[in-house]
Order: C-alpha cells, then structure tokens, then sequence
C-alpha cells in the first residue's frame, strides 16, 4: 500500500511539495495524503489534536509524517515510533502526545545515512523526516533510524483536561469550538456549563439542526470533545473565543 | 480505476482527512481527488454550481462525494445516483440539482451496514457517506445503498437563470464573478447589459488580454456561463458584488 | 510513473479539480501532485521560483504543468521543454526561467489535435495545457507538441539578483522572506547587510532557534536564498516587507 500521511504548519509554497518530491523520488510508488498543512504556525498542541483525531482514522501499516517543529536546527530529538500498527515520524517536542502513552516502540532518528546528503538548519521537514519516512515506507524495520529513545519522550500537558480547566484546541472552519474537555462531562454532569471569557455556555443539543439558531450550545463533538457551536452561525465570533482561549468547567452551576 | 472526488465546505482540519482514512481503510487501492474543500460554509447552491462543471470532466465510472450538509442529523434524506456513468453520493438538499434531472437511477441511502458502527449526529462525511462511497467504489451497483427515492429529490430553483432575474454563484480567485446566466445571453441579446447594485456592465470582450485594463467586462466563461471579469483587477472588489448579490440581465437598455 | 504536478494561481474552486479531470480522462493512472495553487494571482515571477526550487526534488521522467497566464487568449505563445529528464508545460511569459538556459529541447505547442476539442479563450490550463501534458506523461516524445521554439523564450530578468538590487520574491507561511539574492552573500561579504523599505538588517543566525527571538535576521534559506525571518514571529509583518518588496544588497556599510 505505501501510504504516508503529511501534517504540517508549512500552509502553501515550496516545503509541502518540496517533502512529497523527496519522498516521490526515494519511493515512486509511494501514496502521499495531505493530513493538513494549515496547523497555526509553531502551535505542536493543535497538531497534536489534529493527528489524534484523524490518525486511526487510517489504515494499518500506514506512515504519518508531522512537521510542527519550531526547535529545527536546535538539539531537539526526531522521533520514529509505532501504534497500533501505524508509523509516526517527526519531532519529539509532544507532537505524538495522544500516542507515545500506548506506543509499542520509540525510537530516536540518528542514522544519518537516512537523511538527504545535505542537511539544512531550518527545514528538517525536507532534509531528515522525509527521506527517513520514506525508508520505512518500504516496510523497514524501526531499527533502521537509530537506538531505542533514551528517557522520556516530551509530552503535552494539556490535550486532555483533567480537572477543571481546560483549552480551545482548534476551532473548525464553521466556526465550532473544539476543546480540551472530554465530551463526557455532559453526561457526567447534566446541569454543568463551559465557562470562558465573557460567557458561559449551558445550553445542549444533539446536532446543529436541532438547537435554537444563533445561540451557542454544548455538544459532543464527532471527535468524542466537548464542542461548542452556533447554528447557522460562528461560535468562534460569537463569544470571541479562539485557538488558545482557556476555558472552564462548571460543575452544577447555582 | 477507483477514482473518487471530495467537495465539501470542510476547509482544513481534521474532517477531510478522516473522510479519506475511512475510504482508504476500506478501499486501499483507492485513488481520491480533492475537488474543492472551500465551498463557503452551508452554501448548496455553490457547491451544485462547483460539481455541475467539475464533475464531467472526470472519467466515467468515477464516484464523487459532496458534502455541504447543514441538515445532518435531522431527517434530510441521503442519495446515491448514477448521472453518465458517474456515480454521485451526498445529501438530498438540492447539491446534486445539475444532476437529478438527467440522472439514470436516484436512490436513498438507508443500508445502515455500509455506515461506520456508531454514526455521529454531526458528521456523517465520516460515518455515512464516506462509508457508503467507499462500497459503490468497488463497483458494486446502487441497489446495495437501498430502495429506489419515494417522491422528489430537492432541486435549487436558481443554479441555471431562465427570465431576468440572476444571482452570482461563486467569485473565484482573481474576482471573476460567475452568474447564474448562462453565457447564451451574450449572443441573444447583443446589446444586453448585467446589472447589479451600484453599476451595470455593458462592455464585452473574449479574454482577459484583450479588454481594457481596470475595466469590467462581460465574456462567456469557460463553464458556459457569463461571467465579470477586470483585467488585470478584481471585479468583485471594483463593484463590490460577491457570491450571492442579485443582478438582472438587461434587454437592450436604452 | 507516470507523476505530474501542477502549479497555478487558481486558488481553490472550479479550475484545478478540471484541469485533474482531464488529466485523470486521457491517462487514468496518471499520480497528480499540487505543488500549489497560491501563486499570487498573476505573478509569473513568484511561480518561477516556486518552480526553481521544488522541480528538482522530483523523480526524473515526471511531468511538470505551470499555469500562471495573465496572456491566456492573447497571442502568447506555449511551451514544452526537457529539462533534466523532465518535461515542463507552460505558457511562453518566463515563468520556467530557472529551467530555459539550461534546456535539453524547447518546442512550441501548435498541434491542436493535443487540445481539448473546443478551446476556451481564458482557461488554456484546461484546454491545451492538460491535454498537452497528459499525452507528454505516456512517456511520448516532446517533438509530438509542435516544433523546436523559433526565436528566444521570454525570460525573468530578476530571479537571480547580481548587482546589488533585488527583490522579495516570496513570503513563507511563517512570514519569512526570500529575496532574489543568493545565499552566498552572507559568505562573501560578511559585513553586509539587507535594506528595505525603513530598516535594514544586519544580524545573522543560522536557525530560528539560535536567533534573539523577535529579532529580524539574515540566513542561508533551505533553497540556497538570502532570507529574512524574525524568530518566533513574522518579519514580513514586523518589517513591512512583502513579496515584491524592492531590497539592497549593503556591503560593509559603514
């Protein structure tokens, strides 16, 4: 099959092509789908997000490349580790997050025979996780990139609420909320509320079609989040919430 | 073959990529074409216009999949049909009107075992049509989606304008303008005018390069439609008409 | 293989998934790889460079289409040409300037019988250009377009600055500017400096994470170009440069 997925915050111009030219070009039969590439710049926790939710999505044996990576060029690690019968490759700054808990191997990419001849300090996107993917698109062993990770891999705090704060990790192009709570809270606690600047939100509906137009409510999101929306309209400048925006749960409101 | 398109108003995310792991999982060999991804949020009626002048320039036996579905999770029906040995999957709310006239055999999707095992209420891209687009790829015929559709599918009235009153469907990257007109006008009614809030456009050339710079002017576009275009400009930005405005084609305006 | 790419100023919408449909029409198994659609519309300099620096990374025998055509329907002219054991298909307006001086074959397209059967006076990119290219990648011989160019191609003079007056010729998603001077000017002159519009820059770092953060800097870019960024932040916001932005080379400056 050779498929290999691409997430990145590169957006349009020459770094997207310029990987899937390098990958095309190291293994012609390869199958190249674009994740996304319109991560906010230097977020690793949207992409983080972004890569939980769409790649089991995807079929065994698959590579998934992700290059959010504001440390290039600096002593950051690369990473190359397997889930559930799925490659990820990219750089160990907690971008795997919602993996590296179940991962059933990590390694640390050091072979430097993987990478292209010439290495540049700024765009390792090209230089070292493309061609080391495409090796193990070949159906390498993960032995091939280098040793077992030494120590503990970097991990996002914060892409699961825990307790009761809590954060926008992205908001969709409709203008829905997509948060760090579980959508479990909703029935966990029927009469709670999210709660974020300016306003509180309380209201719940099933789907988009079914609750009051123009006004915000709670909803468990396709991606099992707690999700926040307007019908017909755009929760996002409706409340003025965004990307990054901290948010509460309140238990029971009085 | 196994060609299959994507148009919907997902823009970047995570819901175009888990609608291509879905198919893909199900479908490895299958090849998977981005149509567009930026239809404005909830707009049928571009999407309709989109698909009308994509979708035959695809080769037969093709599946496409629309989704621009701001009815998922209420009753809205779900349509597999067959249009010029083309297959089309997507919501009954009028995204297949340039379609459903001349189609071959309309069906409503209701096999719930071709769906994914839980079907969410915001997002059956992923869990219904998705699914479902991935079984018809395989070749199999339209019986295997369910019963043939009771009564009428939705039709958009406005796709295609019969008497004098039209609407701009789509304005593309450079500012042209698209019009519910078709392009027919100009030969008809040789001294024909469009107009729209604020100004009428009478001017007419072939092509960009040769009408006057800065000016707006009337030409028949690729799609068969007409069309406004500002050489070397942005014809919505210099009439300050965008996707929806209303314009009326002028008989031999005095 | 059978791999082509494609490069246009068309953004999303109704022209690139055509252009795909006819490609995917004549040459069912032909891979398609957008290399991108957001040249800024019109700018031919933009997509020469974008073509300079992401070509090269794909496989010999693949099939490159650039469509930025402000003379679409005008009497400019079209091209095919071998570069590298690659073939490239585009209008004759400089945009494979990178490529032309150093061309294998160059020939003119003239055989209509290439051509969609009815040509359109503004989207050449489907009419005569796909087509064109799709024949190209069944592995046929160039002299099958038409004959050997009479006369020179058109040329960009300022891809590459010699003197010391140059130009940014694009804007990264990051805010990174890349300039038409080579990247060894940091090497030759190690005291120069970059001017623009109200600043100049003079600091050098080789990546964003060894810079002082929200600092302009100079540094070798990924495709061997002077660049400006600005750690941590966007340097075309922050200096108010953008793509074609007039900047001077300052040796030693005082």
């Amino acid at each position: 099959m050779k498929l290999l997925t691409l997430t990145t915050d590169f957006g349009e111009g020459a770094y997207v092509p310029q990987m899937k030219g390098v990958i095309l070009s190291l293994v012609p039969e390869a199958r190249i789908v674009d994740l996304t590439h319109s991560v906010a710049p230097g977020d690793v926790r949207e992409a983080a997000y972004l890569l939980e939710t769409t790649v089991p999505a995807f079929p065994e044996e698959s590579v998934h490349v992700a290059v959010v990576d504001p440390g290039v060029g600096t002593g950051r690690r690369a990473l190359a580790l397997r889930f559930a019968r799925r490659t990820l490759v990219g750089p160990d700054n907690g971008i795997f997050t919602a993996f590296l808990g179940r991962a059933d191997e990590i390694r640390e990419i050091t072979e430097t025979s993987l990478f292209l001849p010439e290495v540049s300090a700024t765009f390792h996107g090209r230089d070292v996780f493309a061609p080391g993917a495409a090796r193990l698109l070949e159906g390498g062993d993960l032995t091939i990139v280098g040793p077992v990770l030494a120590g503990e891999p970097i991990l996002l705090p914060d892409l699961w609420a825990e307790g009761d704060r809590g954060v926008v990790l992205h908001v969709d192009r409709f203008g829905n909320l997509v948060t760090s709570f579980p959508a479990g809270r909703l029935a966990e606690d029927p009469d709670g509320a999210l709660a974020g600047p300016g306003a509180a939100v309380a209201r719940r509906a099933a789907t988009f079609g079914t609750a009051p137009p123009g006004e915000p409510f709670l909803y468990a999101g396709s991606g099992g989040r707690l999700e926040v929306a307007v019908p017909g309209g755009d929760a996002s400048a409706r409340l003025r919430w965004g990307r990054g925006t901290e948010v509460a749960w309140e238990r029971n409101p009085a």
